[in-house]
């Protein structure tokens, strides 16, 4: 079954009221922003990639979702498979680096052993507090959709952690993302809806519009790329769906200035669904528009 | 590394208040118990489990442990790996059904998919409310050491699991483990420590008594069986050793009378260590305790 098969028969059972029905990446309990992620080795990580790396990832993934509803890092819990010694140490050391760069204090966790060449499973739940907590769902039609940082960055460094030719600052992007938490405090306050890309620009901005009862258009055109990825050659489509991101994608009104560095790259209006457009032009959606839980497409 | 090398590394990076050392199986957080627990297919339950039963164990390991701090259930977090319909399908069922059964709502959680052929890796995050919350390390000298229920009926619903002639009481107890949340409740405010039997009643008292700083003596002639787990043959040292029990193991003054079934099976004194006797007679320790989580010792 499919994540929004999956979802769907969640919905069903026994809530908590703080799973706001199950529609957002977080949710809250005793005034705590929650969130949770999991990566798979061979789906979200490479098992040649540096174990201190996928420590950094793993945090970072989860303060992202925290950094979109303008939260402070709490603490976070950490469940982890022991399999092998060196990258167990390598795993601790890039963990702790990471631990004390975000501020983000170890609560607990569990250990667990794996079967012989089973891949690596790790979980990592983070808590956060003082949220303004926008939701996805809450875009108003005129509101322009604006995205901090650049796009695609993280495909791109992918593509070259599996053997195109190299960039350092492609592969750090895929590596070690940096979760918007200043920006995320900066804008919360102001706007009316916030997620964070984890799974394509264009995916991602559906679901907010999907969430919001509203229609995006996003330009193509203004996707912002940076000069790395230009330099690698993609395109403004491939940066919109690759995923990994781990920028903010906010809806505020009109007129709006961002505190933060950010660009609009599109526009909520009534209606449903997602068009694409490139300076005027009407643009075909891409059969994938990012990167989807289904049972199909691990990374090779 | 083993597990205990692992948390004395996790033990010197950036800790929160709540995760109290890592000495404990919960770790405190805006006036919650929060635990976590993973279950590995082929390490914690069998591929040929029912999909119901392993949602019920997964959340029923998890809600064991907020038994042992006298806590009622806030909810519930799912990290799960999406993979195959008809299993997917009955975990739902199975996980619907445990959390109507216990009133533990699910607050939300992620899905992941997984490389083909991987085992699966399920995880469970709980938070229980208005905990009493004895810890394992307040035991006092002359404490007698209390368990409620029966030990040894998992362990042997296990090997019947495995092929061993069946016993469906025993195989329920492997299969659908009841976390002591009433008892728990109840005995809470009365005891000096506390904590569920998941790894083994030798080596989980062992556990109380190094954290308490004392010696523990375990009669095994006291060692409470079932009468399914008499007929099914097991030796009471098979019994202290299997794990998987989720009864409660409590530490209380002598005089005390337990306000729930429960079984006196030993006695802290001053010293470290811990010792068997049966009958009267020193017997030896076992070379293994219990289940720990090392690289080791997959279920077949």
């Amino acid at each position: 079954m499919t994540e929004a098969d999956f979802l769907a028969v969640l919905r069903t059972l026994l809530l908590h009221p703080g799973a706001r029905g199950l529609t957002d990446d977080t949710a809250t309990l005793a005034g705590l922003v929650v969130t949770t992620d999991t990566l798979v080795e061979g789906i979200h990580f490479l098992a040649r990639d540096p174990p201190q790396d996928v420590a950094w990832k793993l945090l970072a993934t989860n303060l992202s979702d925290l950094a979109a509803k303008g939260a402070l890092v709490e603490g976070i819990l950490l469940n982890y498979p022991i399999r092998d010694d060196a990258w167990d140490r390598a795993f601790l050391a890039g963990f702790g680096e990471a631990l004390r760069s975000f501020d983000a204090p170890l609560i607990g966790g569990d250990t667990v052993s794996l079967p012989a060449g089973a891949p690596r499973v790790l979980t990592l739940t983070a808590f956060g507090r003082d949220a303004a907590a926008p939701s996805r769902r809450d875009a108003k039609a005129g509101d322009i959709l604006w995205v901090t940082g650049t796009i695609g960055d993280a495909g791109a460094g992918l593509a070259i952690a599996q053997g195109a030719p190299d960039s350092p600052a492609l592969l750090a992007a895929y590596r070690r993302p940096a979760p918007r938490l200043a920006e995320g405090r900066a804008l919360a306050p102001h706007v009316h809806a916030m997620m964070d890309v984890s799974d394509g620009l264009l995916l991602d901005a559906q679901r907010m519009a999907a969430a919001s009862g509203l229609a995006i258009a996003i330009d193509l055109a203004a996707v912002p790329l940076s000069d790395a990825y230009r330099a690698y050659g993609g395109t403004p489509l491939d940066a919109a769906t690759a995923g990994d991101d781990y920028e903010l994608l906010f809806a505020a009104a009109p007129g709006f200035a961002p505190p933060v560095p950010a660009t609009a790259v599109g526009r909520f209006a009534h209606g449903a669904g997602l068009t694409l457009h490139e300076s005027g032009s009407s643009v075909a959606l891409p059969p994938k528009l990012g990167f989807q839980h289904a049972c199909a497409s691990p990374v090779p």
